[in-house]
């Protein structure tokens, strides 16, 4: 299973693709850009894109992206991120003296980031990417925030783990191809929809669902400045748009949303007593 | 009106501060938590703290804030976020080898940094703090990304104007004061509530809204990896909390809602022709 992710080698995206399947090839790309040209073109089978975050809220752009690409998503997983200080052996604490990593990686460090005093703070690409600069250019009083898979990549060590100001940070990614087909029996559907600027119109979308008992496990309005009349939103469904009651709930929804999108039916990650694991990647 | 923020001057905090109130007095404190610690100890009668983005979506952790420092919001406001590459007078794009600004900032601006071959990228605390730097070090190889208003405060220059990714980028900020009353008449009513994981929960949960006619301007779920059970909701309701129907609406949802919490009544931003302008500031 090739798989496109931006980013470089030691990316959360890649440990997320392959957390999916072991077995998968990550395929890195530079940009987000990069990842959908790859999958359109044929080039890489499946693409990987991260889209909400326990503790920064949903990628509106990341969503933009699904919208203005128009490929399916076939899959999905969730992933924690742990992010750690990375040091070459033999560092320590004391002698480091700037601190790389990709601007989200920083933010969500920022408490831990304020004990360190005389270190400059320096944002990169990658998380990972920081790592690989690291050795390469044998910088022995530079650090990086990055994936412990990282630190392992490029011969690095964990010098303090965990620095991310709050412990229960996942992110969820989404799986993407051309080829519509989800990796496994699909039970939840995304989709991206308008309503009027009417009081209880949302109410009425949400009828829908609720009147053929599908539940809704994400429902999130985003703010359009452009079209201040209309409110868009981002929902998942927990069930297959090809089951009769979900069809016809889209249906129903559009008759009077001014815009409809699905932007794929899939199979929802299951989260087991050891961890967050797929019945769908293990099988 | 003295108005803590975080950062220093020529943040964009300030400078929604002053959009909201133009005789405003802004003081500048290091970080999110100095800015409510500053309003709970009665230091500084109101504080002002970004809630939500048009690119980048709800700030969960600013929320997460909101709740645990109790603090009633009193008004909002929602200030353009303009972007721009400014340097010290007779610096040149082709000198520029560093650019410093805040993650967020850095992140909002990637594809045109990208553009920029052979400069290193910079995280710093501020955006406007970023300016400073660059005028205090006489720094004429580094530019910042900050506002227009940085650049004057700091005599630079704006070498290139509006360098975010998306151009139509608006932040809300809420404005919150140990006095829970509101800066104008109440017209918008912000809540955090939970319902259980249950198909229709959420739908009987704005039933109480949309049975007495009132309109929903936000909604969002946020994931609560500790709770499966539960979902978390943000929402904003287009009524004051002491109208009856809204008093009543709230009363009806804490029949049935896990938790529900009330973060504060307030006048809602009003949009004019002229730009975002609220008619309680400017009377």
């Amino acid at each position: 299973m090739r798989i496109a992710y931006q980013g470089e080698e030691g990316a959360y995206s890649e440990a997320a693709a392959l957390r999916f399947n072991p077995s998968a090839d990550p395929v890195p790309r530079l940009s987000f850009d990069d990842v959908f040209g790859a999958v359109a073109a044929g080039d890489v089978p499946y693409g990987i894109l991260p889209i909400e975050n326990t503790i920064a809220g949903s990628i509106h752009r990341n969503y933009d992206l699904m919208l203005e690409h128009e490929l399916p998503i076939v899959a999905e997983v969730k992933h924690p991120i742990v992010h750690n200080l990375i040091v070459r052996e033999g560092t320590e604490l004391a002698q480091v003296r700037r601190v790389y990593s990709h601007p989200k990686g920083l933010e969500q460090c920022e408490r831990f980031l304020r004990t360190l005093s005389g270190v400059e703070i320096v944002a990169t690409y990658d998380t990972a990417g920081s790592a690989k600069m690291i050795q390469e250019q044998e910088l022995n009083d530079t650090a990086a925030i990055a994936s412990e898979r990282a630190a392992e990549i490029f011969g690095l060590r964990v010098l303090r783990k965990g620095v991310q100001d709050v412990a229960d940070n996942f992110t969820r990614f989404l799986i993407f191809s051309r080829d519509p087909a989800p990796l496994g029996t699909p039970d939840k559907t995304t989709i991206v929809f308008t309503v009027p600027n009417d009081p209880g119109a949302l109410f009425k979308a949400l009828s829908v669902f609720a009147l053929r008992d599908i539940d809704l496990t994400k429902l999130e309005s985003r703010p359009i400045p452009a079209q201040p009349f209309e409110y868009l939103f981002y929902a998942d469904l927990s069930a297959n748009r090809e089951d009769l009651r979900c069809a016809r709930a889209l249906m129903h929804l559009a008759e009077f949303a001014p815009s409809l999108r699905t932007l794929g039916s899939y199979p929802a990650w299951k989260q087991t007593a050891a961890g967050v694991k797929s019945d769908v990647a293990s099988s």
